[in-house]
């Protein structure tokens, strides 16, 4: 893929903001990825709007792109609604990178968004259960949920029941799921759309409230509201508008398949797919954002993206290899469990921190020298791994 | 577009089946459509899944697609859950063409589903509720129904108020309205997928229970289940597989715009830009299929489409030119009105009518020697107009 850009960018800050609407954030994000990308709305082709679980939260169960773009000028285009769970928007990206290779658009808006918080308190989690098969969701919770630990969040009880089993494999401490907590506050305390902009300690982490044993609160990513945009270009196009770009270097979407036929998750197939068809490597990457719902999937995904050996990934964090002066930065944003994570904007978050860092627009937390980005986005769950893992691959020319 | 074809089709009968769940309807038409395309599993690159009220029907708000093919060798692959409303399997059509004319992709599969039927027979009319903007749904009802016309259904008061309307500026009658209905169960008593098999004359349709004033209930498209598959591959990987194939001429996918700044309608525009990128016009065209919700949309949509000239609808019908034996049959397939309207299903339903006519498979609705088909696929309601609308010319070479 050599002809696809990232010309503009728009994001809110993240977080639980009851008062602000979803058409309020969207037009927010979409006027400044515009003015980012130096376009008009008639610049715009199409547009792809990811979104998981209004039709839920908020009863807007169809058109939800429409009505919410609805005073932005855009209406008119074609306007594409997609879902993956939290991989909504990641897979819209996928699809825009489509549009324009295919040539049928030079300019295409991509927008994540989702509206999280309500009065009751409990409707996110239920909205969540349903990124599972919900025919199977009583014997799905019954497995995931060990005796005592019904956290009430399903996906927590799921990274709960993963964390059990990969420390025990690993011979993985608390203390070092913790850690993962500390590196992701200590950036999210130098971005001002950070969710969390505190730093915090490993005895800050162990002695938060427990969710889901072995995660305690501060070691699970948080439900809110937020949205980001991003203006996809053929090159062409991004040089005529005079745009500072990024190239595009691969987008490589999978789902889940069967543990029983040769299991490999799917994160692993979506990054060998990338690396394969950008001829970048791992070792390559200057700085990655990562999906880490909770602690220990910021371990699990290192060793699915093959930055390290199997085994290798607390030593990897240990290192400062991942951290914001190290070789390769790992959620810069400060990922899922600092930035946020309304589960339909994540993916388009995280691509946002990519082309700034690589546009050296990242400020305290600018990777130095940044030409390589890779983004990891997964959502939902079936048949024992995600649903859909989606990996993108960026470079500054 | 000259590279993107329909290799295979398949598709359930359409209509109220209680009993019958989405797995099953979907595994039923990814068997079919894969067997008529001479492929495995494993030669589709990737899935596009539409539908439009799973979250509100049955609670599956998230992954849909991963759920209902996860018995069907299709998991692993990318698969994108995507919605419009009523457009929603005609726009995961325009993103699977985009898949094969960038080059991503050789073959992929796109499925319209949708499960309507429950116990709760309120559900339906509250799940089409949300194809509007739902903050303005109580001034939207209040606009639409006419005093006393309220029949528990927004978008069928909705083709009451069109209908009124275009009966009072164009001379339109009741009997022209149940016309449509007439034509549309003589072509669908021919096919033994659609919802209503029988014939009916003008007197059964104007004795039958008012629904909206003027739209009596065989006026009306039903509420139904139902699934539909196309496989789409480029030409050569069709050819490899040695399969009688139809081109895809032009693909075009719109939403409304604003009325109050030189309002054309979004069915128009989709048109307009097919008929263009394809050379193809509407005197052109040998069978269509258009989205007939209710009847007086059969009349509004040859005026958008260019098939006559405004008021000249009627006419046009009664002339014969639109029946299953003249120059341009339009519904062969009985249409929404007597197919049966699933709504995430019936996009991807135009298609495999038009595909079969095309290749010559359509029986006794057969147009002889049809070698241009367009359809036209409309869902959701914003800004006086529907909020995606999609064209779709496809050929014989």
């Amino acid at each position: 893929m050599t002809n696809v850009t990232i010309a503009g960018t728009g994001m809110v800050q993240f977080g639980k903001f009851p008062n602000r609407t979803m058409k309020s954030m969207v037009n927010s994000v979409v006027v400044e990825a515009l003015n980012d990308s130096n376009c008009l709305p008639d610049d715009i082709d199409q547009v792809f709007f990811g979104n998981a679980a209004s039709g839920f939260l908020t009863g807007q169960e169809c058109i939800q792109g429409q009505v919410a773009l609805r005073n932005t000028g855009l209406l008119g285009k074609p306007i594409i609604n997609i879902e993956n769970a939290c991989a909504s928007s990641s897979t819209a990206f996928n699809l825009a990178t489509m549009a324009i290779e295919s040539g049928q658009s030079d300019a295409v808006l991509v927008i994540g968004a989702e509206k999280m918080t309500s009065n009751d308190k409990e409707a996110p989690l239920r909205a969540l259960e349903t990124a599972a098969d919900i025919e199977e969701l009583e014997h799905f919770k019954k497995i995931i949920s060990s005796e005592g630990a019904g956290s009430g969040s399903i996906f927590m009880d799921l990274y709960a029941s993963l964390a059990r089993d990969y420390m025990e494999k690993k011979g993985v401490t608390n203390d070092d799921l913790a850690l993962v907590a500390v590196k992701q506050r200590k950036a999210g305390a130098l971005n001002k759309l950070a969710q969390f902009q505190e730093d915090i300690s490993i005895s800050n982490v162990l002695t938060s409230r427990m969710i889901s044993d072995p995660l305690r609160l501060m070691m699970c990513s948080s439900i809110g509201d937020g949205a980001a945009a991003l203006v996809l270009m053929s090159k062409d196009f991004a040089k005529y508008k005079d745009n500072e770009y990024v190239s595009v270097k691969a987008c490589s979407l999978k789902s889940s398949n069967d543990k029983a036929t040769g299991f490999i998750p799917a994160p692993t197939r979506a990054a060998s797919d990338a690396y394969e068809k950008s001829g970048i490597g791992p070792e390559d990457i200057d700085v990655a954002e990562i999906h880490d719902a909770a602690a220990p999937a910021e371990y699990i995904i290192y060793e699915q993206l093959d930055f390290c050996k199997e085994g290798q990934a607390v030593q990897l964090l240990k290192s400062g290899y991942t951290s914001l002066d190290g070789k390769m930065p790992v959620n810069p944003s400060g990922g899922l469990i600092s930035r946020g994570h309304p589960i339909g904007a994540t993916g388009a978050a995280q691509l946002v921190e990519l082309s700034n860092q690589l546009r050296n627009r990242s400020g305290k937390r600018q990777r130095k020298n940044a030409k390589i980005g890779l983004a990891e986005n997964a959502g939902g769950w079936i048949r024992n791994d995600v649903a859909a893992a989606c990996v993108t691959i960026l470079g500054k020319d």
